[in-house]
């Protein structure tokens, strides 16, 4: 496989790069082999001049009149976004969102393993949700190093985020993905991404408000 | 209460005024009364003037050296945010994601309630995952309109997404949050939030495959 430079590409191109891989996936699963810039870009809504310019990132193999194959843009997107390997998971949480993630298989197809879960209060250690038993946090740093943790999802309550992130960051882990509806400040080398469910309904209540007011 | 024109108030401020909101509430917990918007700053890393300039949408009334009173901000912000009444929720979709969503209960405390449930499949229909039975999607239309649901929580897979959002649409809910990983295009007038849990974290591998590579 070419070597894609990682640091050519451009932060804000990510997410347009999952999105691509879905509909290829979804077209290869349809018996497609090959793709035009154009058919791809009215599929998902894009111009099809920025798909070509993100695609150059993976070399210059699209072919006028042919398009683009299939498979070697779900080979070559895949490898820039680490997909092609695994990566572990760890859970910190176990209250409603943590358990409601832990139910969740859906990640693991992409190679997102959830390999442990943990909580620190008494109640819910020892109980199992999908991710075997909920252990103590007083054994996520040997846990971590034990299991290669890569990325935690963090779900403890608000008040709770910024010391869970600041303890993951200095035993090891260097993702952290924040379900807690606060954003954290690290002094620490860990990337943090922010999912916010309240937010988002709080962002669609506020225009069915102002429509209906 | 002051009528804020939400007319006036950005799409880009929306989000922060969920983020003042949950600090506000956190505040009045610990029984603090008044906050500065220097010391409001410093609790979730924006500056001070930014705080003023949105918080100016609801009058005039902080006063230097004494701050803002925080319940007072609390009730503007509610009252802008439309999370001084209640909201009808319902999901349609009894995958993986939607019957984690609808065990999560944190929803309902910020006024969304979850209100019904919906599947095409004849495997989940009449299922139970906390927010009663699982309904034929055949029956959406009676539902919806006899409930009065404004929001619809969309987990089906990606290939039914659009479909589901545009029947949602015409049977009148105006507003979707949108869990199936796939942008959707509406000629209808509805408001589509899209929440990617899965594009989330392949940024997340990028980022680590790139420090590793």
């Amino acid at each position: 496989m070419r070597n894609v430079d990682k640091k050519d590409v451009p932060a804000v191109t990510v997410p347009r790069l999952a999105l691509y891989l879905r509909k290829l996936r979804e077209l290869r699963a349809r018996g497609v082999e090959r793709v035009s810039s154009k058919d791809l870009a009215a599929m998902i809504e894009l111009n099809a001049a920025q798909i070509r310019k993100d695609f150059s990132y993976f070399g210059e193999f699209g072919t006028r009149g042919v398009g683009y194959g299939v498979q070697r843009l779900i080979d070559e997107i895949s490898h820039c976004l680490g997909l092609d390997r695994s990566w572990n998971v760890v859970i910190v949480g176990a209250g409603l969102m943590g358990t409601a993630l832990a139910r969740y298989r859906g990640f693991g197809e992409q190679g997102f393993h959830l390999v442990g879960m943990f909580d620190r209060s008494e109640t819910v250690i020892g109980a199992s949700y999908g991710a075997g038993r909920v252990r103590s946090v007083a054994e996520l740093e040997e846990f971590c190093r034990a299991e290669k943790v890569d990325i935690a999802m963090v779900t403890v309550p608000a008040t709770e985020a910024e010391a869970t992130i600041q303890h993951l960051a200095a035993i090891g882990v260097r993702a952290i993905l924040n379900f807690a509806p606060v954003k954290v400040r690290t002094d620490v080398d860990v990337l943090v991404r922010q999912v916010d469910l309240s937010s988002e309904l709080m962002s669609l209540s506020f225009y069915l408000d102002r429509e209906q007011g």
